[in-house]
């Protein structure tokens, strides 16, 4: 947890301030657990901040991630009814998108993924939410999906005050490189090296 | 994510339900960021699945985690009035603890922190809560305020179904030994490096 005094002020004109405010584009990387998780809980401290937030999910799942969109929509839902906290889009990456009306291409995730990288372009282009959760997104900037580079730039110019978190292993370089947080979780020891398989509650 | 088959099974005598459904000891340490946000990320599926939730808090912070605290304070409130998800307490160690009556004791932070301990090994002996999430209790073990060899032999006794965090830099290796899952979060690239302070909706 950082606190105190940073390790060196640069020389780049901005105000201490200003430097705070700087919107961060983050990413949770590495084998470990919690690259998600802890996106999600980041989530929670932006809705708290009463923060627009658009997460976007790049990995197909039955099960996983269930209790954290159950969670964050329902805190949207707060939000709603409530006027608490900040509002929340979920989109997930399936069957095409939820905004999308093409219906979806079961076979081809290649066009869904790219399709979804446009959707974030645009809304990042209109300043359509405060933080993005770019959920397991290394994948299809891995699998050639979606252009790394165009990434890269598209991250580093976006206007406004908008934050990024993207999650999942292998972060691209060009993506760490745009990075202003770059966190390796570390597998140490998982239970699943001693044979025991995901679980209820822990796992999703 | 960890999903599909585990790389070995082990000899221990049970079945793969039993291994899945056996509670965790989780440790989330190293120098990154991350380490609590994740433990809250998963509190957050706990919650969804109904489980009782006890956070103790075990150093003192004026606005870290208030984010945390209060998403999670009010989905305890949400199931209070609805019955959605699960039961939240919250425990702050600062002035005492809230279930102490003895006031607090501004100035022994050695004996505040033992006396969560004790706190919570009674709750563990009850089996209070389904999910413990001990932030931060690396440190009062750092410290020597609370014994490693007590923690972890209690944690490797405790009985039930009791699953338990625990967030913080250098971990006891008799800690890590008791643990299920250790996630070690390394420093890749932090903002401060580059002379920014922390800020709001991010850090808290």
């Amino acid at each position: 947890m950082p606190k105190g005094q940073p390790l060196s002020v640069p020389d780049d004109g901005l105000s201490t301030r200003q430097r705070r405010n700087r919107p961060l584009v983050m990413v949770h990387t590495g084998p470990g657990k919690g690259k998600s998780t802890a996106a999600f809980g980041l989530a929670m401290r932006a809705w708290n901040q009463g923060w627009d937030i658009g997460v976007f999910q790049f990995v197909k799942s039955a099960k996983w991630k269930i209790g954290e969109q159950n969670v964050m929509e329902r805190l949207g839902q707060l939000h709603a009814e409530t006027g608490e906290g900040g509002p929340v889009e979920w989109h997930k990456m399936g069957s095409g998108w939820s905004w999308s009306r093409k219906g979806g291409t079961e076979e081809d995730h290649a066009a869904d993924a790219a399709e979804g990288w446009a959707e974030i372009k645009r809304r990042l282009a209109d300043e359509r939410h405060d933080l993005y959760l770019l959920d397991e997104f290394t994948y299809p900037i891995k699998w050639g999906w979606v252009d790394a580079a165009d990434v890269a730039e598209t991250l580093a110019a976006r206007p406004g005050r908008q934050h990024v978190v993207i999650t999942g292993r292998d972060a691209d370089p060009r993506i760490i490189e745009v990075a202003d947080l770059v966190t390796e979780m570390g597998k140490v020891k998982h239970p699943m090296d001693a044979g025991q398989k995901g679980q209820r509650g822990i796992e999703w």
